[in-house]
């Protein structure tokens, strides 16, 4: 009997206790190995450091060192089981940066769900990182956390369930949106999700130009001054949102795109069937979709996509933050903005060739190292313009 | 010309870019790795570690992480720089940790001199650490964070400038003593230096045995109820502390003992010549000793040790952090006692052959990395006592 990944998964955990190690990039063997690397000799960066804080760039590993933040409250599709339960996630992210973007990443388990406590302890261990990627923090308090740190500090801060996942959205739906001869200002887009991925997504593809879109939530269509299951988040994007009340089936009506960050089974046939031809569905709801994509193309779905990564077109975040953050520390940017998450999102469409750009090929492999390389470059050409 | 250690430092420091990065444990090449070190197989040690909290120890790296932890408010022998330009020294502590340890130590650099924001930071982030090394926090601060955590914490909790130091001056001690043949509890020891490490040695040395001892500052013996520069710490061990007040050359009148954590030459060859025959002399003031050797030597000093990898005699904590949390860790001790750090005492002055025990070698050299092991083995020994 073949072992489930879950299974296969605990074992690897055990084996290895533990996804990461540190290591030392100076020898330490001999005497003067040890007096360059720690005392007397270390005193010499430090004061140059107190002179000139920005050289702590040159000769610390700051400049290459990213916080994987936690307070484990909303974690994977497992919800709230805190922040030590949350450890193996953030050392598997932690990895993945090493492995794909070359960076450093640490986790951060915040054992607090107080935003202000939050936020105030990222700040205060903020002199040993060069960028800080939020992780698995529930909705809307991550919103406000990330607002505030981005208040107090000249930092990269990206939260990547929002930023990460919106950023590949926009790319998979550049190249299907290509695929089918459509425009992104154009079609009326349906995203289903109102948690942190698809509010940023609804932000993010608000500021790339796309003009007629619903969002939905449990309660259905979300709109200005509904009287239950708002946020401030949810009221903020209601300005740019299409003017509609009603259900996701209705919402779904005449739409051309359909972006699932919910729930398994959510969408019908009859919901795909509803929509324009050519219809474009992201079913991203993870480990299971929205609508499985088999029954989405007999509905009529002509480019389909999903988080999973036994079927094609996976839409996963890993295409996204290696590059980013390995784009951003190389330029040193203060920030991730607007214009860099949307260099990303082209970079990322543009490493499925022209001429191979299929309704099975819109985004390519996460395995795919390239893609991180050519995130970073032009998300560094984008921080440096 | 030859270029000074500090020059060679920041040179290396440039060159390296940090002294320190992340490796992952786990192999990330094919899209089953992936779903196992990430999604979706991770939520299955994360599911187990949410039943049971224990499991962090099985399925993380929890087991082998340490946190070293500082403010920058008393950096080596530079004072409070503040904590980013104290980024260098704890790079090198952190890999120091792992070449002799084997211990994956991150170096956390809080940005605050509140002493209750500092604990509150280490207290909230250490879901991921499984060990808390504090560094170069000022005195009587560092007194305070490190009774707190223990308080909030079940983790091995070691300010090493207090007791690591405290663990290798009783070390050599232990051996001189041997050498000279006088017997801890009847000496008069004079230590000079209120400030982490001498309230550590103090407080250390008394629990270890020693009966007669006499604690100096800048403004001389320190004694209960002086009225001035008195804090908590001086007060607390004055109760063992001989019943005596003057300057520190009164002090040394007929001590056996001088062990000096406090500033360069403030020892002087008539001091030296006041004390007892055979005389022992650890004169660690960093670089530069309370009396140089060769001094000490002239005026009769029997066995001399200082803190300098260039001198014989080199009482270095290097020679005990690495392996008490090596220890510490392995036993999964939830703090490390009197009794641990007294056996780490024991098996460093152990490294050093009975027969091979002379006044030039009392303690082994930092790099034996033998050293470390036989540590770790005694305190593991101790915690499961």
């Amino acid at each position: 009997m073949k072992l489930t990944v879950y299974t296969r998964s605990l074992r690897l955990h055990a084996q290895a206790r533990g996804k990461l190690q540190v290591k030392p990039l100076v020898p330490l063997k001999t005497q003067e190995d040890l007096s360059l690397a720690y005392t007397p000799g270390v005193a010499e960066p430090c004061r140059k450091i107190a002179q000139n804080p920005g050289k702590i760039y040159t000769y610390t590993r700051k400049w290459n060192t990213v916080a994987v933040v936690t307070d484990g409250s909303a974690v994977l599709g497992l919800g709230d089981i805190g922040a030590a339960a949350a450890l193996p996630v953030m050392e598997g992210k932690a990895i993945l940066f090493k492995e794909f973007g070359g960076v450093d990443a640490i986790p951060v388990c915040i054992n607090t769900r107080d935003v202000s406590e939050i936020v105030r302890t990222v700040v205060l261990i903020s002199p040993g990182f060069g960028g800080i990627n939020l992780e698995d923090i529930s909705s809307p308090r991550c919103f406000q956390i990330e607002e505030l740190l981005k208040e107090q500090l000249s930092l990269p801060i990206f939260h990547d369930d929002q930023h990460g996942t919106a950023v590949v959205v926009l790319a998979g739906l550049l190249n299907a949106l290509c695929l089918v001869g459509k425009k992104l200002s154009e079609v009326k887009i349906v995203v289903c999700g109102a948690g942190a991925a698809g509010i940023a997504i609804v932000r993010f593809l608000h500021r790339s130009g796309a003009r007629k879109m619903i969002l939905c939530d449990r309660q259905g269509i979300v709109y200005q001054g509904r009287p239950e299951n708002m946020n401030p988040a949810k009221e903020s994007v209601c300005e740019f949102l299409m003017n509609q009340r009603g259900t996701l089936a209705e919402a779904l009506q005449k739409a051309d795109v359909f972006i699932g960050v919910s729930a398994p089974g959510l969408v019908t046939s009859e919901m795909i069937k509803s929509m324009n031809k050519e219809a474009i569905v992201f079913a991203m709801s993870n480990p299971v979709p929205e609508i499985m994509p088999d029954e989405a193309k007999k509905a009529g779905a002509a480019v389909i996509g999903t988080g999973r990564s036994d079927l094609p077109n996976q839409i996963n975040n890993l295409l996204a933050f290696p590059g980013i953050f390995r784009g951003a520390l190389d330029a040193r940017a203060p920030e991730i903005t607007e214009k860099m998450k949307k260099a990303a999102s082209q970079a990322i469409a543009g490493c499925v060739p022209r001429r191979k750009l299929s309704s099975d090929f819109i985004v390519p492999s996460p395995l795919d190292k390239k893609v991180a390389q050519a995130v970073a470059r032009a998300v560094y050409q984008a921080a440096k313009e």
